[in-house]
């Protein structure tokens, strides 16, 4: 691990001494970008997803599920645009033969050398001053060790420099220089100092081979993201699910991608696990012929309830306040810790209308923790060229409104449209054609595309609940508590059930009367050694959110000390006056 | 498809139809021995796995999750055997091409050409006739296309039998055969007759690379199997989760076979997902130090409760049970349905002691569901040698017995180990150092092994639940009602919720009301448009046990009308009433 994850040492350890998260394979001395869940550690994951299908999906009327399998045709992933272009820039060493991300190879320099040469830059004109300030926050230390290699790096940055626009962002500057091969000329290896190849395309699909020929021909993907099938099987459900648009496709599942440099322990991995919705629009135009206005965010709309006459803008909205208040509500995470930031106009991809970003303020900076996109009808268009089939939404109530327009009324709207494409540069044909079909009741929806990250979200969860805290034990002497304040709904044990003394039978057997009581409730733990107060402290380790001791005056009188884990307050209640506590909490 | 899917036809189709099961990457023409779980289908999966991990691990104390990844360090497919092993031995038709699995070609002609074949080696007293018979069940229909190239392989058939030792079963024959190259000879292509290659060993595991270099050294595989990354984190889940021996760590996750012929629907697949057991129990030699005794099955003990004394063929009789009754409570396969097949002494693995098939009656044929083994402390020991990593599990208790032990008593006992070990012609030096580290309270842990397939489960619980009946419509005519009798607890949808019509504002915001109530417990479906009976029938098609209608009568005295599935009885409740009967039932 670099030094950047010292940052995390506490959590990790913490991790791995109580359950939460193994190195992959750590007998064999661990594998490199993979990791695995303990027994703890699957309880709170499975308690992320539940939580998720639970919102996304049951509770809703308008969101089906979907479970596709890794291993798809690969035919999908050149629809999708993963088999061309899902590649990063790749640089190796011709000295050490190190291999790096080109882009990687960047952040080791930024905050050292190139933190002066960007300085440098924008005091020059030529970087912008903000845009680099961002780009630069949470990319953790330059490496110690290298500064030779940094100092020869600097003094050719200038000359490296002079080719670029005036303030490029630094995402940019490095596009750019990657584009003529100038990287090669640039940037010595960061842990050697030797001259680096220019960076090449690598595709980030992990490839197999499907059927007994090893031959090219049969190599298949291990999907890099859950998304392409809900596309690729979007007739079916439509076909089956009895859903009108607007309505959304969930999955969760296992996605795989083949990074150079795995880090950050389990928030950048080669195999992770992600929630997606595909959630399925009317185009505007459709709205508009439907209900003669498109609600756009500039109405300043209620986003509580969605509403028919919503356009894509007031949907993408929508889905980034829902998101919102999942992670806050649901899952627990304070609304001071993430960041909502909306990609710019350059940094979003050719088919993107918008995207937000919201970010976790990790211990190791500032990083994505789920994306929702508004994605236009790229996808399904993507798959319909590709596979042949129609990827359409037969729309009844649009073409009984479009029977009602005459021919002016028609055209008037046609070249309304074709006007607004030919102005987002989109071809007039397409657009005309586009429309001929909108009048027919038919058209390709488009998509808002909710996307997160199931490792990292529990890694987010994992270290916004972390705290040590000095406490007082029963002797006065004072200790460090180390407790994770886990929401209920997210915690891996619910309650623990302790018997104050294992020796008295009738006190054990009342506690594992309640226990088994419990059990048949929620993920329950025994615990029947050692002092109370150290039980206390195993279960704040893991987040149990409440313990239940069963003492003498439980026979008496059929309380139990009920003891909450962030206020360590102690209370006397009834079995069901818990029962009702715990219920309404989770 | 072949022929013999065809009597699964009406599934597959319900399957598509009401959004179960649909062929992977459909819209791209399919791809061979992948699939995916559609709306319904999906929530029937995961209430598969999550009855599954209710009862294998939160019900239980004994029992601790895991969630691996599913790519690891591939030493542990080295120290598994797979990597060496897990072959199916295959062969080529050198005229067409086709690759088949050899003993699949011996599949397509048992019950044709070879089963005259069998008939004669029985008469002739080589086959053994109840072993031939067991081994053809089940294994479809010949080939009736190909009779030139059947009728030609039956005249060489008998050459080719004059080496097999007398009363050998198919399975022998058949490796004989592959062994020594014969198969060439024998079988010709079922396909087209023309000339076979030998069979060759085919890894059926999947394989990738894992980092930028493309270098066979850095290749990986997909696991074939959730089991083995319960070994190699064995002293990771042994040092957090404060289990003693007996104790179990249970995961569910996909696997990856490449098979080369998937068939039979969902049950052989390329991708399936597994949820596996794996149960640590103390040595037999071990129970004998502590408790003086071994309870075996001629005790002929009470299995409801495990007991310290038992010894392994206890506790695999246990999980066996323990199996069975979860299938039937459960899942809800009623007891005729399925078969326990207990391996015989030739068929099984050399490590095992026993292992049991619980086999289920598909349409197809009788075939596996899920398998018990005691596979003794095998894996353990193998993960041990590969990795140099202890596996042991350090028994205080038996240390504390054992020191009470004198000179004479260990030479005793020693001895009766050696004699026992060398019967089973285990290493005399090793069954001394076994028990010289038994005394000192050390031992590697034996295992039984509970695994099943989650996705074969599914197909049992659909092919046991889907039926055909005639009933008599409102208006007295007859019809065929299609429904699936799925148990509650698998079932998709629980409940169902109708207004009886929806232009009525009161009576559709009560059934609005019902609905959301019900939803926050259980997984509901709102259906508002057609007639009630088309809607009963669209439910009965998804299994979903309960409907529910909002009628005039409701805004009088709040009851709405139950309408139970398998008996289409409708009665009147209360919803509070309503709730608690189903409460009862999941």
């Amino acid at each position: 691990m670099s030094e950047k994850e010292n940052v995390l040492d506490p959590i990790v350890s913490l991790c791995k001494r109580r359950g939460f998260i193994f190195q992959s394979s750590e007998a064999y001395g661990g594998f490199a970008g993979f990791w695995d869940y303990g027994p703890v550690g699957c309880e709170l994951k499975n308690n992320i997803k539940a939580a998720w299908w639970r919102h996304t999906v049951r509770l809703r009327e308008d969101v089906a599920g979907l479970d596709a399998s890794i291993i798809m045709h690969p035919a999908i992933w050149k629809a999708s645009g993963h088999a061309d272009t899902f590649a990063d820039p790749m640089c190796m060493c011709r000295a050490c033969k190190k291999l790096m991300r080109a882009d990687q190879a960047w952040d080791i320099f930024d905050e050292g050398a190139t933190s002066a040469a960007l300085a440098a830059l924008i005091a020059d004109g030529r970087a912008d001053a903000g845009k680099t300030a961002n780009w630069c926050k949470g990319r953790g230390k330059p490496l110690a060790p290298n500064l030779p290699a940094i100092a020869r790096a600097e003094t050719r940055l200038p000359e490296i420099f002079g080719d670029i626009p005036a303030c490029a962002t630094p995402r940019e500057l490095f596009t750019l220089l990657a584009q003529d091969g100038g990287a090669e000329a640039v940037l010595p290896c960061p842990h050697c100092g030797g001259a680096m190849t220019e960076p090449r395309p690598f595709n980030m699909m992990f490839t197999t081979i499907v059927g007994p020929v090893a031959d090219p021909a049969n190599a298949a993907y291990l999907r890099p993201e859950t998304a392409q099938a809900i596309f690729a099987q979007f007739p079916n459900i439509l076909a089956t699910s009895r859903q009108q648009v607007p309505f959304g496709v969930a999955q969760v599942g296992k996605s795989f991608r083949n990074e150079i440099t795995p880090r950050n322990y389990t928030f950048r991995s080669r195999e992770f696990e992600q929630m997606e919705l595909e959630f399925f629009i009317k185009p505007d135009e459709a709205v508009e012929l439907l209900h003669g206005k498109v609600i756009t965010l500039a109405d300043n709309p209620d986003l509580s309830e969605p509403q028919p006459a919503w356009g894509w803008e007031v949907w993408h909205k929508y889905w980034v306040e829902q998101r919102k208040q999942w992670l806050m509500n649901v899952v627990g995470l304070p609304e001071n810790s993430f960041v909502e930031y909306w990609q710019t106009p350059d940094e979003l991809a050719h088919y993107a209308r918008a995207c937000v970003d919201i970010q976790y303020a990790f211990p190791f900076g500032v990083q994505e923790l789920e994306g929702i996109a508004a994605r236009s009808d790229f996808d399904l268009t993507q798959h319909q060229q590709h596979c042949g089939k129609s990827m359409e939404f037969f729309d009844e109530a649009l073409k009984i409104a479009c029977k009602n327009l005459d021919a002016a009324a028609r055209e008037t709207f046609t070249q309304k449209v074709v006007a607004d494409w030919t102005s987002r540069h989109k071809d007039t044909e397409k657009a005309r054609a586009f429309v001929a079909n909108l009048f027919e009741g038919k058209y390709i929806p488009h998509v808002i595309e909710p996307s997160a990250g199931v490792d990292r979200l529990a890694l987010a969860v994992l270290c916004n609940a972390y705290a040590e805290e000095t406490v007082t034990d029963e002797k006065g002497a004072s200790e460090v508590r180390t407790v994770l304040r886990l929401s209920p709904v997210v915690a891996p044990v619910k309650i623990a059930v302790f018997p104050l003394v294992k020796n008295k039978p009738e006190l054990y057997e009342h506690a594992r009367g309640v226990f088994k009581k419990l059990q048949r409730r929620w993920n329950c733990f025994w615990d029947e050694s050692g002092a109370i107060g150290r039980r206390y402290r195993r279960m704040d380790e893991i987040g149990t959110p409440w313990c239940v001791t069963i003492d003498f005056q439980t026979l008496e009188d059929g309380t139990v000390t009920l003891r909450e884990r962030d206020s360590m307050k102690q209370e006397r209640a009834t079995l069901n006056a818990l029962i009702e506590k715990v219920d309404g909490l989770l």
